[in-house]
């Protein structure tokens, strides 16, 4: 009788402890996952970037041309605000959606175009206004077969962003100029929170819809 | 013996079952410390939002000088962006950094020196080219007793942001013109985010200090 009674508690014990050892196990590998999701996640969303000009004068050739990323003429090759800006254009692989009110740097419109020869889809959303100044890159991107819209005002589409693959922002005071990024004071802020995207992702296809060139009435 | 070791048996089974019940409820009240921590931080970080411009025109002064919020004009007090940027202005409780290429808008104006008149501390960064043309308030904030500084070249000092109480961020292409409120295309990203408010906040001291008027060296 005793021995049926001590078998029995043995043998519920052990199931118990069992299931015990289980729950736990259970617990610890959810909670192994959730930290990895979490930090999967933090990994994702952490890119939160700011730019601050007048860069220092740096040649950015080399990203744009060279594998190495070395090249053998006299300017500095150090990092600076322009190359980081470059090195962030460069690491699109669909799509650039653009929307300046200046456009005039070389060095960017170059890079601009390289992407657009890679076969990412760019688009640019331009000022009226000032697209067509002197010095304006907007022409060379449009003969590179970039499509370009512009508003119909004489108030200005005083934007000044990007966004790369519809989920890394850049947007401050900065505009695309040679003046803007080796004279002035100027902030470029680059994230990829997506609380932050979406809204400029959503003005960009507004723009574009409403500048719409079968849509114009000047 | 046998009783002696079913005893042994029963009190060792019971001296784990609690040391694992202790384990349990120990991690499932870090989990929800955590849980409650997370939170907690997530509600405290979560001021993310995008103002567009141009704003729909609508009456801003109750907002600045009116208890109730309401008062007897015939233009729309319905929400704007004019009217939640002004907002957040009014939240300032301590400090007020601005740093604006140009400054014109008189209900902006008004907030900054109404700011002022409650005992918030309001320094202004200002560019030497444009803070002397037609229209500027900086005049009327260095009358009313607001420190203002300003660069000392010919290149702009082109950012537009502002600190409120060195934790809330607002920053785009938006000068604080009539122009760039009511007709411009333009936006303002506000975020309390502290990975990006301190690379603004440590601009704000170091230009602050460089354009310090004792150093002046035209």
């Amino acid at each position: 009788m005793f021995g049926y009674h001590r078998d029995l508690f043995a043998m519920w014990s052990t199931r118990i402890l069992k299931l015990v050892g289980i729950f736990i196990l259970s617990a610890l590998g959810l909670e192994l996952m959730a930290v990895l999701l979490r930090y999967n996640r933090k990994k994702r969303t952490k890119l939160q970037e700011v730019l601050f000009f007048p860069s220092r004068v740096t040649c950015v050739y080399p990203s744009l041309y060279v594998e190495s990323g070395k090249c053998g003429c006299k300017r500095s090759h150090a990092d600076s605000s322009i190359m980081r800006l470059i090195r962030h254009l460069l690491s699109t692989r669909q799509s650039l959606d653009l929307c300046l009110f200046s456009f005039t740097d070389t060095e960017l419109s170059s890079t601009v175009v390289l992407l657009h020869q890679r076969g990412v889809r760019v688009r640019v959303i331009a000022d009226s206004n000032y697209m067509a100044l002197n010095g304006s890159k907007i022409g060379i991107l449009r003969k590179a077969g970039i499509p370009v819209r512009h508003d119909q005002s004489r108030a200005y589409m005083h934007h000044k962003f990007a966004v790369i693959d519809k989920t890394v922002l850049l947007t401050g005071s900065l505009n695309w100029t040679s003046q803007a990024l080796l004279e002035n004071r100027e902030n470029l802020l680059i994230t990829n929170d997506e609380a932050l995207v979406k809204p400029f992702l959503d003005q960009f296809e507004e723009l574009w819809e409403e500048y719409d060139p079968t849509k114009y009435n000047f």
